[in-house]
């Protein structure tokens, strides 16, 4: 038994879903490790983690839609010290949450067909992303 | 230090919590790893996981309920493919989340007393669900 | 590899974020495994955990607020068994979340230089909670 670990950085341009299913998979290729549990945590409170649908774009487009909707700008929050949307930036990413745990089996992550791995940006402006990943298994 | 993998397999019967607690205390039993850490993963984006109450079957009604609200159908989604509880089924997984982890001790989930872990079927019409278990320990 | 487990046990004030940062990283120095991963789960299903900013407080309370928005106490619940802050408790939990995951590399949680580890009591009254705790590695 043995275990890995790396910080993957993204580069995002606002608002939306980045896919990092495939960067996973290639790191947990070079890893060697087979069988185990690969965990993602975002190293940010404003931008998230999410399991989501990978083929139909408009879902991704919804998904930010309805993320504004439950947390939307607005001048009833006590703390805006970066701006209208740092406070629903904070919000969306508890909704979402920071953390994905994915089983791996045969080399690869035992996701469904239709399920990728994402980071979610939450803020207007265009960020760089870290998402720490470990894998631990044989 | 080992591992134990496999995948259950579900039938829903439309919107609603279908408690797995059992199923996942029996597959722990078997693998006969009793301290360990336990991950389940819901292979699917219209239904997910979640931990909730396990003794009032009125807390389940009112959590499909409130998901409803949160997520409604309607016109004002870009993607309905599948029909109008497609988007809204997608978005509920996202507030719930696709995966669990629980910590075993004494072979058995160190879950409070009143923690049950459920698969929740988003999607109107039944279907057979998979979660993907994996056990590491000792 | 080895792994330990724990449990936390917490005194809360009524609803707000109450941070387990500190504590975690105390237990996870006494365990002596510098790599590996931990994971804490919320024993409760009317508590939860969450990863938040742990500069500002008015995020804390910000957050408190837009729960409350998200799960309103009202009339419309079936189930209020311990009062109207029972069923609004069971959501909240739900929308956070029970448990978080974290990687431990040279002794430390993976987190962001902005993250804190939070349980968040829902209910309206004082409570005991039990967070337990996980660490596997080396």
């Amino acid at each position: 038994m043995r275990q890995a670990t790396t910080i993957l950085s993204l580069r995002t341009e606002g608002p939306g879903l980045v896919e990092v299913t495939q960067g996973v998979a290639d790191w947990i290729a070079e890893t060697g490790i087979g069988e185990g549990l690969l965990t993602a945590l975002c190293r940010h409170t404003s931008a998230s983690l999410m399991i989501n649908e990978n083929a139909a774009p408009a879902v991704k487009r919804d998904m930010v839609r309805w993320l504004d909707a439950m947390a939307p700008q607005g001048s009833h929050y006590e703390h805006d010290d970066e701006g209208p949307d740092d406070m629903p930036a904070h919000l969306k990413s508890a909704l979402t949450g920071a953390n994905l745990s994915v089983p791996v089996a045969g080399g690869r992550m035992l996701l469904g067909t239709w399920q990728g791995l994402y980071l979610v940006e939450h803020r207007t402006r265009p960020h760089t992303r870290e998402v720490a990943l470990h894998l631990i298994g044989e």
